[in-house]
């Protein structure tokens, strides 16, 4: 049995990443807190090394091989925002990093992480098993650093509620309620682990892309279960088959629930970051904005935090959605 | 004769606007600082309450007012970032606020600042004197705020400068130069007085759109001279006719020099900003990112702080402008 990463893991992660990573501010917009009748703060890890949140899991992951493992290079499965911040964490300690990406990623993501020196193979995620295109690397002694369901992955995702909490006092503000992106659940539960400990009555909500809310029906029916197949999102960092194992049985004690918004409402959330907080954020980086909108969520007098998970879209489909304002 | 502003007067000024204005945190990208061979930290402005620096110089001037003058109403005339400065800053104090805007000021500066709560009046900026426009609101009584040449304003966007140093003292890095977009040199003079204050060795440089270099040649001259008629720029936020009499008075002692860029210059620095900041920038904000790959300024092995300063733009220009990647 794997025992689950605890609030003194994360911290463990946060000393580690100390000075290595951005702790990234929170942002507010006067406009939006009037429309949504409460206080909105974002938390846009748009700003972190490599464009999105995925480095703190990664780096924190490597930090806890030993030298001998860690020499021997690491391997990766991610759609991009994973791959890059392995990609950037194996260049940070020297080591080798090998890649899998689908070959239909956003071609930014897939140069970013050639750009940082990782070997990039790419697979037909429709009809190759990821598994067996690492697995070759896997038997020449190299690490599988996993992209969530990994308790050292979970702390590292965590040190972003340590910095929320903070930062929030900072403020001289108590969160009502915390609103994740989540797509295998290791920034959900991660961050649901630090902002439990500061404050249990702190509602946390994971938001997932239509027809990818694994994590919503697991949470209704009890037990893990899968995404029907056959759906496309343009959340493509959050298209994952269902909740891992670790992140569930985190999730299950410490979410109040789990939304599914449309790829439409992503993009309208799109456009309101780009327009009142000026951020550039990816599709699926905006779900926990977009579910502001969704009435699941008691706003009214509220002070509630939004984390923006990332910001890595290629020009034309950025270009695309400004453009249907 | 006016005094010029001091140091004092941009520390009272932050004492003023402490806890009512963002403190915009630096940012960087390991991408750009190899590409530019030299540390590169960003300053967003972009993050700003208003989405621009405006607001820093227009609160301060109205906390200089007496409270029997600022109940009288305040005045300003702008193309968009100080308007949206000016009525957030007289919202702020609960007084009426009336704006002269440019009609071809771009539609998401006119809304916003409809949306804080002030009057807009609209003309012509090739037919009509903004003055004339806004001469009756003074015979009223109402105090008029200007944009730049005027020492409260300066002291306020000086509180840039205050930060960017002490934060670079947080990194533990010391300044090499510190580049700064100008328009009318509201914010280049304010921030060249606290940079050289704190480090008199940091290179300020103050950088326009190509036929609005006006502060170059007024630099090059000796005097101040205005711009030729007749040319446009995507850089609305810039388009000042010559340099302030205060503004030139400070720049003149104080820069290294200034730095003219072309509009395809400032596109690409906003795509690249968007690509690698995950920062939306207006045109006229980005010039001093432009800069840095005009080859005017001395890079290699340097730390140096780029002032993003604002980043309202309209979805259809910003859209063409990514699309055009």
């Amino acid at each position: 049995m794997t025992t689950l990463p605890g609030i003194l893991d994360i911290r463990a992660a946060a000393e580690r990443l100390s000075g290595l990573i951005v702790e990234t501010p929170l942002i507010e917009s006067p406009e939006l807190n009037r429309r949504h009748g409460g206080r909105i703060l974002f938390k846009p890890e748009t700003l972190q090394r490599t464009g999105s949140f995925k480095i703190r899991g990664a780096y924190n992951k490597l930090s806890t091989l030993s030298e001998e493992e860690r020499g021997r290079g690491v391997v990766a499965f991610s759609s991009g925002n994973h791959a890059q911040g392995v990609a950037a964490s194996a260049a940070m300690f020297g080591v080798r990093a090998v890649i899998a990406m689908p070959a239909d990623a956003p071609p930014m993501k897939i140069g970013n992480v050639r750009r940082m020196g990782a070997e990039v193979v790419t697979f037909d995620r429709f009809k190759e098993d990821r598994m067996t295109v690492v697995r070759p690397y896997i038997e020449q002694g190299m690490a599988l650093v996993p992209p969530f369901d990994d308790p050292a992955i979970i702390a590292g995702q965590g040190t972003i509620g340590l910095e929320l909490m903070r930062q929030a006092k900072v403020l001289g503000v108590a969160l009502d309620a915390v609103i994740i992106p989540c797509g295998g659940g290791g920034l959900s539960s991660g961050v649901s682990v630090a902002v439990k400990d500061a404050s249990p009555s702190t509602q946390v909500w994971a938001v997932e892309p239509e027809h990818f809310d694994d994590t919503r029906r697991s949470l209704a029916k009890g037990e893990r279960v899968a995404n029907e197949p056959g759906y496309s999102s343009i959340c493509d960092a959050l298209l994952t088959a269902e909740p891992g194992a670790i992140t569930f049985e985190i999730n299950r004690k410490n979410l109040a629930g789990a939304i599914a918004v449309s790829d439409e409402a992503a993009a309208q959330a799109m456009r309101d970051a780009m327009a009142y907080l000026k951020l550039v954020v990816e599709p699926g980086g905006c779900v926990a904005f977009a579910a502001l909108s969704s009435g699941e969520i008691d706003l009214a007098g509220k002070t509630v935090a939004v984390v923006l998970s990332g910001g890595n879209v290629d020009f034309s489909t950025y270009a695309g959605i400004m453009a249907a304002a």
